[in-house]
């Protein structure tokens, strides 16, 4: 009685946080048949209804067109009946891939004859929150859907219209499923306000995963007080050693840098030995300035190549996510894994090595998230890890570390089977 | 450089952070007989400062008998020789245990001949917010030392001279060893507002682990921007099913409710099928009157035990800690399981049957770190379950759950080797 007068009462992130909280007892009990069938069901009815969510999309690009988005982002929001298409098939993806939910974890049995066994269970409810692409709408929903967790969805304003018309769609093909359909809600309060209520609302949400950029990731990390999984923030480093074959350090170097810039794993700034240096930076210069990288060099790589721009003292903090790279010449790997230490984000770094000695140093030493020998930094994916899903990059060290795929949106319990036993 | 500015400008919390911060990554790189050799000679120390540490703690308690601190406390509190040998023995039992770090969680090639390793590492620095007793000091030193973690301790003011020579003698006892002393920080400020800073230290802390009393836990939790594993809150519930064997029922909730009353796992509130509940309650009711226990019943409880004094509504939701125990007979396992879903707080949860799928269902459903089919819930504790220790007992769903031993003080990263891989 109480919970039910709260809701009618409350605000609408309370309102929604408690359906999904009510819905997640139930949904968290559904056999993997149930959610994939659920799951199909959700796909089919995107497709049927292609043309109403593009006409909500179009309503949201004619309000950002009208308020200056720029058109980056408005590429990002649009949809078309091939996306919509791509967004269904992921959706039958997510149903192809391996239930974890009732994984057993460990298993033993103790002198005293107690049967002890861990299983993977659901989270329970999941908020998430995130900036304008659609398709996380759809994406969140499934992997939360296929882990068992209810999800509460705050997107971003730009595609409210976009967001509101597909969670209706998936919603009305949830009602013909046997799945809870309220253990999917949307927030639908475009204000700031309705962030600020979901960081604290411990006892609904059993965590919060932001998706976006850096100043949404770092609201939520510094004024939640429901538990976070920090995602994102990449300033990655590239370190070219002594004894790198210069085009395997070329190749890794530049797809780091530009194979796609605006994503965290891309690489913010080279540190080159300065053996290798002498004999390639300028050619390696003139490689990233052919593919339209600005770059900012460290006195010491300004010595080897003068036309270089001088990196000011915060360019080794930022993560551009742009076609900038820092450049610096260092003396030893040593100093190259100080500077990792000191101005890295714990997410994807990298060593380019024929030395094999300093390679195993390079893994064992860095501290991230996916350290790598000889291959790009682009490759900290949950899809490139053969995942099949990803939710995230986990950048902190509790409860996930790394790309997140279906099994790092569970916990576990521990059912434990006695005759009779009591403590003595 | 800025940092050590900071570090000797700021306060003493972030001073001693920082310098943790700075010991964790020598430390996590130490090998297992470098670890196990200085939990060693930091029991030798203890003992060999026994008189010392003796003496610190009278200081304690003659403040605390001054302050008028209550007898149970000071005997938490209170250090003889026989408890510093217990210390002492427990170091080298954690000297014993596998050590976690370095194992290797997964391993798998990808298509593109990516090699992908998956092994635990330290998390970093771990805080701990923690009460009365010292033994906690050498026990969380000791846990964090052996999984490669510095630590930053704030106890409590009751402990506090014991807890300063203690911590001074394991600095010695490390100055010896090969382990940065540094990695082992006490806050001595005893004012509130050293734990208040700690909550925000995003940066230095990796975690925050409180181990005390409700609102000590509470207020880590509602207030950190640090990740925090939650320990402790436990309303735990046991259901005796319509066909429990009533011997084993009796002995099962008897021991969950007095065996020690005062931890978390123990039960606050028996649910007692109706069926049983006829041609037993009055029995059992007896049984715990005789263990000296108050009962407070649901109407449903005094229809057939009037002399119970009736539960009042909070009374379900009371972590007791003490021989009080609500009683609520229950028209079935449903109804057991919707108030257990109501007023738990998904610590220990017990039913008693013989009806297998009973059992079954109730495992299934119900959400809670340990769930028990005739069993005790006295038993979710790290010792119990074989872990060989246990740094509390997480709460919460994220990154552990139920008791945590070694490798839930452990992180992970990705090694990935390449051959000059890049991405498409």
């Amino acid at each position: 009685m109480s919970t039910q007068h709260t809701a009618t009462t409350a605000s609408e992130v309370v309102q929604k946080a408690t359906l999904a909280k009510h819905a997640a007892p139930p949904l968290a009990l559904a056999t993997t048949e149930q959610k994939n069938s659920a799951l199909h069901a959700m796909a089919d009815a995107l497709i049927k209804e292609t043309a109403s969510i593009i006409a909500a999309n179009a309503e949201d690009l004619r309000q950002g067109k009208e308020n200056g988005t720029s058109s980056s982002l408005l590429d990002r929001i649009a949809l078309n009946e091939q996306r919509i298409a791509g967004i269904a098939q992921g959706l039958r993806e997510v149903a192809l891939l391996p239930d974890p939910i009732g994984d057993q974890l460990a298993e033993f049995t103790r002198p005293n004859g107690l049967h002890i066994r861990k299983v993977r269970v659901p989270i329970g409810v999941i908020g998430i929150i995130y900036e304008a692409r659609p398709n996380v709408t759809v994406d969140a929903a499934a992997l939360c859907l296929k882990t068992g967790n209810a999800v509460v969805l705050r997107g971003g304003s730009a595609a409210l219209h976009s967001n509101k018309r597909i969670v209706e769609v998936l919603h009305e093909a949830l009602r013909d499923t046997e799945l809870p359909a309220d253990a999917l809600q949307l927030v639908i309060d475009p204000s700031r306000a309705s962030v600020d209520e979901m960081l604290k609302l411990n006892g609904l949400l059993d965590v919060l995963i932001p998706r976006g950029g850096h100043s949404l990731i770092q609201n939520v990390v510094r004024n939640a007080t429901v538990p976070v999984i920090e995602t994102g923030a990449g300033i990655c480093h590239t370190y070219i050693d002594e004894t790198a074959q210069y085009e395997m350090a070329l190749n890794i170097a530049l797809n780091a840098k530009v194979q796609r810039p605006s994503v965290c794993n891309s690489m913010e700034t080279l540190l080159v030995h300065e053996a290798f240096a002498e004999r390639h930076l300028a050619q390696l210069a003139e490689a990233f300035g052919a593919s339209g990288v600005e770059l900012r060099g460290s006195a010491s790589a300004r010595l080897l190549v003068p036309s270089m721009k001088e990196a000011a003292d915060e360019d080794w903090d930022t993560e551009y996510n742009d076609y900038i790279l820092n450049i610096r010449v260092v003396s030893s790997l040593d100093e190259a894994m100080a500077h990792i230490g000191a101005h890295g984000t714990k997410h994807s770094e990298c060593i380019v090595t024929e030395n094999q000695e300093n390679a195993a140093r390079f893994l064992e030493t860095i501290d991230a998230a996916a350290v790598y020998h000889n291959a790009s930094t682009r490759f900290t994916d949950g899809f490139e890890f053969g995942f099949g899903a990803e939710i995230g990059i986990s950048t902190q060290k509790l409860h996930a570390r790394g790309p997140m795929g279906l099994p790092e949106l569970t916990s576990s319990k521990y059912l434990i089977s006695g005759s009779g036993q009591i403590r003595g």
